[in-house]
């Protein structure tokens, strides 16, 4: 399989640049009429694949909501990446995952070995435990031609006190965990499989250098706040590489299928017309 | 229900202060003679289950190995915490799961809700989002009689480069997160539901403060090397509230179920004299 970030380039670049997040949570399954319990939720999860399967480039499952009805969430997601892989969707995990040795093994196994009924293109994880601690997953990523995206700046304020702090050499956690990927990337055509997530909603992002030559992992759009022709200001020269993230602001429009449809294409239009205005 | 701190501390009294984690990966199923699938993850299970249940204090599964064979997996996972919990052990979810607002909500709903095929005592969680994006965790654990571990000073030599990182205020990002819990647990008696992970392996801890009122669950003892007579050393006047964690260190000893008790036994009994020799 040719590497992930050759596979997002060319499936954003067909599709449009639109990552449509997958987050049944209690609220949305009510909003949609559906019940808060396991028939809620396959249905929900049915209509979305079925609406936006073959339309939208990157969708973007978070794990926890599947979590939450334990083993036969579990069942629910592996259905639908099975079923959204199959159409030719790429499937970012939402997982946040972050252990060490034979654990952290265990989750990339879980997620980017080929064999897994979890197999996805990417997953998230995330460096508490150092860039280094990740080491089993870059590998096994790059073995199968998958990808991760690294938990670097995230868009809710609580992260600074993590993400700003300062190591000796004096650039900041998250500047180190942007370094780690530019390093990792090095010399990736057309672009690296080894991304950063990255918020949208952060503002002024000049400080810190965007240029890892792998994908930006952008959630905030929409419901959060952040719009497409925020993104040239927020990512500058880096910003044909974000994966712009929308949940809600695509989700809110079901259980209706046109409806669903035709917000995921609206945003991929704007989406592309602010990113790359030829 | 009485809080997580409360029957941790009775717990840890009756039984011993031990904590067995239950790490099912390949090397280990082969080593009892299974093959590395669903089957001989239900038996592997099965087996700790049926020799350790009544006899040690805490067990702390480590979610990565069952969520490798996907939803089947997640089903052993859910009926081991149920007869641990019936036998009256406490469960410690080794997941270090971390993210915000709702997402962060449906982990704390996955793992740290009575009703959820998940509930669990405790929960291991990561702070790279910060400290405060786990306040939906912390809020529910109060409410279900649960606790957290959160990530603080892990044992791994690449977990400095996030964890010494120095914020503002001249403190670590591990010493501020030490702080947010010695905040959580005050005024709790006989000891706080909030605890950190903080690796046994990490020699001199003198510079930090671990007073947090709260447990200080300690990998490391055994296969990676710390022993039950470094503990006072490591952890000071602190020891007493730590939960000394063995893995391998036990579970080599199956699938020989005198083997696994006896092992236990004798950890528990060597951290006891250790950690309280009187």
């Amino acid at each position: 399989m040719e590497p992930f970030g050759t596979r997002l380039r060319h499936a954003m670049d067909e599709r449009g640049p639109l990552c449509v997040g997958i987050d049944p949570h209690s609220s949305l399954l009510t909003a949609w009429g559906l019940n808060d319990d396991i028939a809620g939720l396959e249905r929900f999860t049915r209509t979305v694949v079925e609406a936006l399967a073959g339309t939208v480039a990157v969708f973007k499952p978070q794990s926890a909501f599947f979590e939450r009805f334990g083993s036969r969430g579990i069942a629910v997601l592996e259905k639908a990446v099975e079923e959204l892989r199959a159409a030719g969707a790429l499937i970012v995990m939402d997982a946040k995952r972050g252990d060490i040795g034979s654990t952290m093994a265990a989750y990339a196994e879980t997620f980017l070995h080929k064999d897994s009924p979890l197999f996805s293109d990417a997953l998230t994880v995330s460096p508490y435990l150092g860039y280094g601690s990740l080491k089993p997953a870059v590998d096994l990523a790059r073995e199968n031609g998958a990808g991760l995206f690294v938990l670097a700046l995230t868009s809710n304020p609580e992260g600074a006190e993590v993400q700003h702090a300062v190591r000796e050499d004096g650039r900041t956690v998250g500047a180190t965990v942007l370094g780690h990927l530019a390093a990792e990337n090095a010399g990736a055509e057309p672009l690296g499989s080894f991304g950063a997530v990255v918020g949208a909603t952060l503002g002024d992002l000049s400080s810190y250098d965007l240029a890892i030559n792998g994908p930006l992992l952008a959630p905030g759009i929409g419901a959060q706040g952040a719009t497409p022709a925020d993104l040239p200001s927020v990512f500058g020269a880096a910003v044909r590489n974000v994966v712009p993230n929308v949940s809600r602001g695509v989700l809110r429009h079901g259980p209706d299928v046109t409806g669903l449809r035709d917000s995921a294409t609206r945003f991929a239009d704007e989406i592309r017309a602010a990113v790359d205005p030829r």
